[in-house]
């Protein structure tokens, strides 16, 4: 089933540099095995902003909460979580 | 480029039976007219609301406001609309 | 899996009292039948206002949104809904 | 009587590790004993978020308060509070 | 217990006069009844609003609800309940 | 005349807890002797908050921004204040 | 004592035009009376928007609310009261 | 001096649709009437809302007040103004 | 022309007695300079709060902000500025 | 296409002086080079406030992306992005 998730990155500004860019190193990579295995379904830049919009398919809940708790960014964001249903003027 | 939409649908209470029906009949047709030719890319309800979450897929801004205002629900609707980028980690 | 829903009615002043009372009458029929069937876990009110917040046990998001969208009072709510997960602290 | 509880946990991104683990292994033996003596009725995690809601069934607000003001991570904590009445509609 | 309710009233423009004054004697002497029976402790009009902040003494979260649905102004108003606890600087 | 007043505590986690203690017995003292002379009416804690409602009576507004602003915690408050009034349905 | 108060106004558009004429006229007599005897000290608008910030001049809370709640216009009208103390670098 | 405002326009649904009709273009040629005397500089459709974003060189507050209020649509209309400054590094 | 400008003043924790104590003198002087030339016209303390409310009377927008991005605690508060015009039912 | 865009700056109080004069100096040459260049059409200071209201021609939400993230200021930055189309009743 589907989730559209947002997400606000908030990098402290004290973080040491090399810190930063190894977090987001892990993050890409995360995020990229995700999105190979199916369940990342789709993952969009906001524009102006560094946030993301993101759709998962997953089992269930459960299963959502431990691939975004897992996430190697989750202590610098905030996120959104949105349960989506089939609509019924929907043709896929 | 892609735009994720919300919108969010408040038909009056005043408005009758007959009249909302052939409206929303309306509005399914147009839907489904733009997702064959791939501008609205993806419809997907909000659980527990009269709400969606929509990505169209457009030249650009006066053609997505043009869609958007020929939905025979707009009058009675709320609309967000959120310009989406290319994400860094994005595979697709 | 579980998900908390706040809903929050507001009937409108002008809807006559008897169109009013039939369509609580079949709110509440449908609700205990939700209840017995296991569904709607729990249901309490809000104190001090005209709300709710329950929690329902249901196979997937396509099937909460259509037990909801189907509440007699629908047309007439406002509604949020909470995805929930097994908390790692909780002894059931 | 019962009331339902959001706690959304902010850890200071500069607590020393040792000492955030230590708070968290208080608030865990702190929860499930308030779970085992039947205080703490509920506990589930909202999708997503270092967060959760709660269901507490306690004599009344000052014990409501005694309880949650000696969670160990209160200090890191936002919480509301709704009071919960018998729902009408309700089976049990 | 105590508990802190924050009333405002909104009545329609289009109620007739004597109905909206009707509702309001009856509210008046709820209000009180209330009062002198202890339970409705303190009624304080808003400056400038048609709102009032009160404070209940009742026996629990049930009782408090029971008479705040029962006051006659109840269709009209929107209510903020918050649960009150001993202050440990209080003297009384 | 009364003001209701929300305070809500935010105390630094960088300070000391000693600077912090010394603080708190400072705010009690000063809170305690408010209320003896009858200026502080009511002092409630906000239940699961670190936060209380209290009433004051006062001359007028300058008394009673001098009276908050020489609280102790006022640097790590936030401060809501109402201006009540009689209400004409109050027996006191 | 003064009190900074913003008024935003509006009418049901299903008000009739007379009628709406009439009480705006009264509105006007009323705030140029309390004008001339000192207590509504300022009246000016918002740039834009159907609304106006006031400053009142006045022995107390229940005086404001007496003056605020005659006003003409009030049952269509969100008051804002916010009370105002000298300020220590004013020259006035 | 430039304002930039914002305006959201909301027509009533029990508006007979000639006297929209009537307004918009009453609108229309306000709005075109003040570009070309080179007051309001920018007009811009906001996507997805029946709202614009504009932009005004006029004297002062007075002015854009006058300007504003004298929209036909103004009635129907919720507006936010913004002071603008010289920016020290624009180019214009 | 007049602005309506309300401040609030969030010092932070770290910054040492003195160094804000120097901030806060020049600000005071800045100030009463301003209301001795006549174009800070009033400046209200807002009761309970580190804040005010404060009147200008410029000649326009550029103006303004000079003045305003001039105070010596501007990097400290925060501003909110509404442009006022006259109202027709002021008498001054 | 076009796109209004607010920036509010939120310079961290520790950053050191020189540093951030360092920034604001590459911020202004960039901000001017993409003035010339003619993608950066407007540029207003919001007045008392940090932060500008601006234009941007770009040829889509992706060119829109990279020059915002590519801002000096942009983590200390945030950021609002409203896209424009042409208004029926605008004659440029």
């Amino acid at each position: 089933m589907l989730f559209l998730v947002r997400m606000d990155v908030h990098i402290p500004h004290e973080m040491p540099a090399e810190r930063a860019a190894e977090i987001k190193a892990r993050e890409k990579a995360y995020a990229q095995a995700l999105q190979h295995d199916g369940r990342w379904r789709h993952l969009w830049r906001v524009v102006g902003e560094y946030a993301n919009y993101s759709v998962f398919d997953v089992a269930g809940n459960d299963e959502l909460h431990e691939l975004l708790s897992q996430l190697p960014l989750f202590p610098c964001m905030t996120l959104q979580v949105t349960p989506l249903a089939q609509h019924p003027s929907a043709i896929a």
